[in-house]
């Protein structure tokens, strides 16, 4: 063991969960910047008998799933993090060393990480390869990623569009919004977005195409706001709020309406969550509302993946990411997301290494 | 004109509606039974160029959707009552003279009709001729009727069932709830049913089958009486009722359950229906929660009339009625609905004539 040429030192800062929440959004402060000391660059000894990979993080992805991860609550698809432990997420890394036959050093991968500078990856079949290509690494988090994957197996496979038809988007300028609203117009339906700012709003008409966007804070009644939007109604609803949005919606719904619930980000609590008053409608009306996880579709990410690059290739799809620049960062650039601060895909820049950082 | 034989005349009693109701459910003197005078037992000459059926009604359904009609509601499926308008309904009976190629004096017939002893029907399209078998005339209007059928559909084609699965049925006595839990123990399933009395509890596990039954009455806590009875949670939840069961069901539903909604019997008005809470479960659950109407289901109705009769035959279904005797007891019976008065299928006798009523 002694003659092992001995491997270089980094020092690797971490974020960590400071303690669960409860019953509200996640602050900054729940998070905390450690220094976790110097890292040996090589998988340890010990870690041998289980291949492993030890990565470089470069960039990390804020998803709002993560805040059901920061809760004391054991009965989700995914287990919480551990106080004291470093944050979990997704990831697009350049891997240092490698007990797994997969993958090699130099190899850049996505897939869950850790906050921080230097992860240890205990489970790398969990991890993809990335061909560097023209398209920006930091984009396997968004559009070539778990958010743009969302959007595309919920609007395929949840929402069974058919041309013609009238969508309406909340939400519409995040991460996931963007690309259901352009897969949607692609697909020759009428699309309607809504944003909490009148930049998101501009956004979502001017560069990503929408047919109509308006700003949910500015429209004191949101029944009658999309009433002027859908005179005939909504066909499709791609749901990524929840609360009194999802009421105004159900009352605009068309007959055999569908409704695809990815997320409900502005339920910021299991303990109490906004009352929904119009789930009546579904009976009258026969809407099919319907959750999804992007992972019960995987058998569609080859397609995807395929679909999305030559999409963007052709310029018939576009990407805004907002970037946060640092590890110090990341703890704002999460909390954020609950207050809609974001525009666009939220990403930390952990090592501009790789040159794509936009600084 | 003159040399035509008169016709014979009879008194026509009718249940009219007052005036609409709003907020409330339905209550006895919201209706009046009035005197329309006599009739001819005639189609009037008036009505020759549409072809037209006289009918004298035998029997005549109550059912949860009236109460939408008696509101002053345009948006629906179907439109509202006229008040001082004779009420219109599901029922059984028998042609008294007919215009339409289809139909002769002596038929049964089943479609709509009005809550009078006798109905002149502008739209003989819609109704159906019923063949007299060993199967009672008015379960035409439950087992074999409309409410059987929405069994039927809403089982087969929205719960997507698989043999083994776990079943709960609210209002599980009812019209439909009772077939509902019947053709899911023929298919396989394990199924439990709530109710609203001790009697119709008993009625569930003594008479339909079900595996388990409570009185959602006596439990303090519904979530924790559906974990009792569902300890590996709830794959189809038939939904009958609204309300805090919904919620308490989101709770205990598993992975990729569906809930098929079929009418919310608690939610007395459209104007402010309760809450639901836990519709974030949708997500992490990839629940389908689908409302639907039976009439969209209508090229399944010839196999469903097959497949009941056989049932009934065979002894593997059987079906409670709760009947009423007398046109003047019709408002009553309607009214009981809402507050689970009836014990089975609730419907009205208005004319003994063809000696099926049980009295």
């Amino acid at each position: 063991m002694e003659q092992q040429q001995a491997a270089p030192m980094a020092r690797n800062r971490k974020v960590v969960l400071r303690e669960y929440i409860a019953g509200r959004p996640p602050r900054e402060d729940d998070m905390v910047l450690v220094d976790g000391g110097t890292v040996a660059l090589r998988v340890p000894e010990a870690a041998a008998p289980a291949p492993a990979v030890l990565v470089k993080n470069l960039y990390l992805s804020c998803d709002p799933y993560m805040r059901g991860r920061m809760r004391d609550f054991h009965g989700s698809y995914i287990p919480p993090f551990k106080p004291g432990s470093v944050i979990e997420g997704l990831g697009v890394a350049r891997v240092v060393d490698s007990t797994h036959s997969g993958f090699s050093a130099g190899d850049i991968v996505s897939g869950m990480t850790g906050w921080e500078e230097y992860s240890l990856i205990d489970r790398p079949e969990q991890l993809s390869k990335i061909q560097q290509s023209d398209i920006p690494l930091s984009y396997h988090l968004g559009l070539l990623g778990m958010p743009g994957f969302t959007a595309y197996a919920g609007f395929y496979e949840i929402c069974s569009p058919k041309k013609g038809e009238f969508v309406f988007v909340s939400a519409a300028s995040g991460a996931v919004g963007q690309i259901v609203g352009q897969l949607a117009k692609l697909h020759g339906c009428y699309v309607v977005g809504s944003a909490g700012t009148n930049q998101k709003v501009e956004l979502l008409k001017g560069k990503f195409g929408f047919d109509a966007a308006f700003n949910y804070k500015e429209e004191p009644d949101l029944t009658a706001a999309l009433k002027r939007y859908f005179p005939e109604g909504i066909d499709i609803y791609f749901e990524n709020v929840g609360g009194p949005m999802l009421d105004a919606v159900l009352l605009n719904m068309r007959t055999h309406g569908r409704i695809a619930v990815c997320g409900m980000v502005s339920q910021n609590a299991l303990t109490d969550p906004v009352g929904i008053h119009n789930i009546f409608c579904l009976v009258p009306k026969r809407i099919r509302m319907q959750g999804f996880i992007q992972s019960d579709h995987l058998h569609m990410f080859p397609q995807f993946v395929s679909d999305m690059a030559k999409h963007y290739r052709d310029g018939k799809i576009v990407y805004v990411e907002d970037m946060s620049i640092g590890l110090e960062n990341a703890p704002a650039a999460l909390v954020g997301l609950f207050s809609g601060k974001n525009v666009g895909k939220k990403v930390v820049c952990v090592s501009q290494e790789l040159s794509q950082c936009t600084f």
